[in-house]
């Protein structure tokens, strides 16, 4: 019971004690251009008890990627970054990489060579360096890159690559009443130790790619060993699919940045009722980058053109953002 | 802002306007014996501040098995059940069922000799019966069943055969800061449509078997397609495998009542710090049924020597539960 009443006035007090703070701006790096103004015109349409499109906290469901949505993934996605690294430190272990590709260009530091073999050569890459080990094994090396890797040209962690602007959204949209989930072609457990603390969203709201664990025991503990096959791979057609496998409600909100998003904005808005879908557009080369239709990483080219069709809300970060990242601000 | 109010005070008013009612026996269906003294001691080490098995609100993980723990599973599983109205309803479409196993057996009433076939018939129709509609029209077809078929024997409706005493502990761990998840052998979209009205579990914290479905447009709506296909079993092996992908984190405390729960108390006991692994012993023939070691529906056999083995905590249905389901309240 102590509990209790300290859960309820752990939420309560500082809701009732701070009126006046709760009514500034929640979207302050958002310029007042017509994206901010589209969020918070639906926002107060589905949250106004009584009124036609109101819907109930628990089927307020937004669903956000997060490459190039929730993070920067130039100049290229962050995963594969973190595949790099790992192929430099399981070389001396894995001598035949010397003469396989993708390994072989890689360890020479060409990367472009070694991507060039596609979507087969990025598979190969992800299985050689994130399989092989335990679940717990591969959390502690995540928790590890992540706290201490350094981005290739702003030499900022990659947790401070975030956007300011989307993280205010989040806080904005969980504050009424939403619950916020991460539907990512990522890897989940690339994710997870470390979207709590970034993004404000616990592990079990984070959906991604996965590669396949096998349950064993080892000397009387059961471990889960990761194997080097895909399980699923969570972009375009996958992301509604994981949503219905794993929320089981469609999202009422969904926020995307390519093409990989387009079907879960589809199907986000194919539903009943106020929708709201978003597409954050790469606009600016100085403070981020810019990139849209021709781009191999977060290409933004069919889901551009459906909406403008259908007159879904989309964010041009050159003049809709007064800042891109956290440590813009003083 | 007024909806946050309104929403911590939803919260914090009856918490804090209702002292005494709250520290009223939050397990009144259960009698006082080990199994409640068991529970109730395991929560106070976790919610206690300070105390050095404290676990944070956020890594409270405590999941459920659903046939057999937290509802009846005999003279079959509710699942199966379903599924043979399923076939009489389909029956008209499918002529060749006729001369074909595992239906023409299930079509002259001979279920017993239909599932002779064994998973493999049980596979087939569930896949008959599930597949070849879109998820929402099957959410239909589920939400009419669920809300007007009758159990063969006691002639209830399904979501009346649920254990009170379950009932009441799921309540009891959410009140103290619990997340309840389901993690079942049963289909997802079997037991969605229902889990949140009968057990305050939402969709998206219920896991389960499931088939595979395809996202495809028909006339410019998007809709998910169910295919004849398993996409995950979500038994045995399977569920520390579903709880990993799908939750995260590891639980703290599970809940099951036969052998294809055993991997899923064996890895929630496998983690550090307190930890809590109950099973349900059917043992009540008059109230309920009484069935162990050579059930073919809910076997508990390997579970229970591990249970005594390792003092895990078996409920006696018989003798440590007052009563088994809601309708005996008065």
């Amino acid at each position: 019971m102590k509990n209790m009443i300290r859960y309820a006035l752990l939420i309560a007090i500082p809701i009732l004690a701070f009126p006046a703070a709760a009514q500034a701006d929640p979207l302050p790096s958002w310029k007042d251009t017509a994206p901010k103004k589209a969020i918070v015109a639906f926002v107060e349409r589905v949250t106004k008890e009584g009124a036609p499109d109101f819907v109930p906290v628990a089927e307020r469901i937004a669903t956000f990627d997060n490459d190039g949505t929730l993070w920067a993934e130039q100049p290229m996605y962050f995963f594969l970054l973190f595949a790099l690294d790992r192929v430099k430190e399981l070389a001396p272990q894995h001598p035949e990489w010397k003469d396989k590709e993708p390994f072989a260009s890689l360890l020479k530091g060409d990367v472009k060579g070694a991507l060039a073999g596609g979507e087969h050569a990025i598979l190969e890459i992800v299985m050689a360096t994130h399989a092989g080990n335990t679940t717990e094994q591969f959390e502690k090396i995540m928790k590890n890159w992540i706290s201490t890797a350094k981005h290739p040209t702003s030499k900022r962690l990659y947790t401070e690559m975030v956007y300011q602007p989307m993280l205010e959204l989040l806080d904005y949209l969980r504050a009424n009443g939403f619950k916020t989930f991460i539907v990512s072609g990522g890897g989940i457990e690339f994710m997870r130790p470390w979207t709590e603390k970034v993004y404000g969203i616990p592990p079990e709201q984070v959906i991604g790619s996965s590669i396949k664990v096998k349950y064993e025991m080892h000397e009387g503990t059961p471990v889960l060993v990761r194997l080097p096959e895909l399980d699923f791979f969570d972009d375009k057609e996958g992301k509604p699919i994981a949503i219905h496998q794993q929320i089981g409600r469609r999202p009422i909100a969904a926020f995307g940045n390519s093409d990989g998003d387009l079907q879960m904005l589809q199907w986000t808005t194919g539903g009943g009722g106020a929708r709201f879908a978003l597409l954050v557009h790469h606009t600016d080369a100085k403070r981020e980058w810019a990139y849209d239709r021709t781009s191999s990483i977060g290409r933004l080219d069919k889901a551009l053109d459906e909406a403008h069709a259908k007159h879904w809300t989309v964010v041009d970060m050159k003049n809709d953002w007064k800042i891109i990242y956290p440590f813009e601000k003083r």
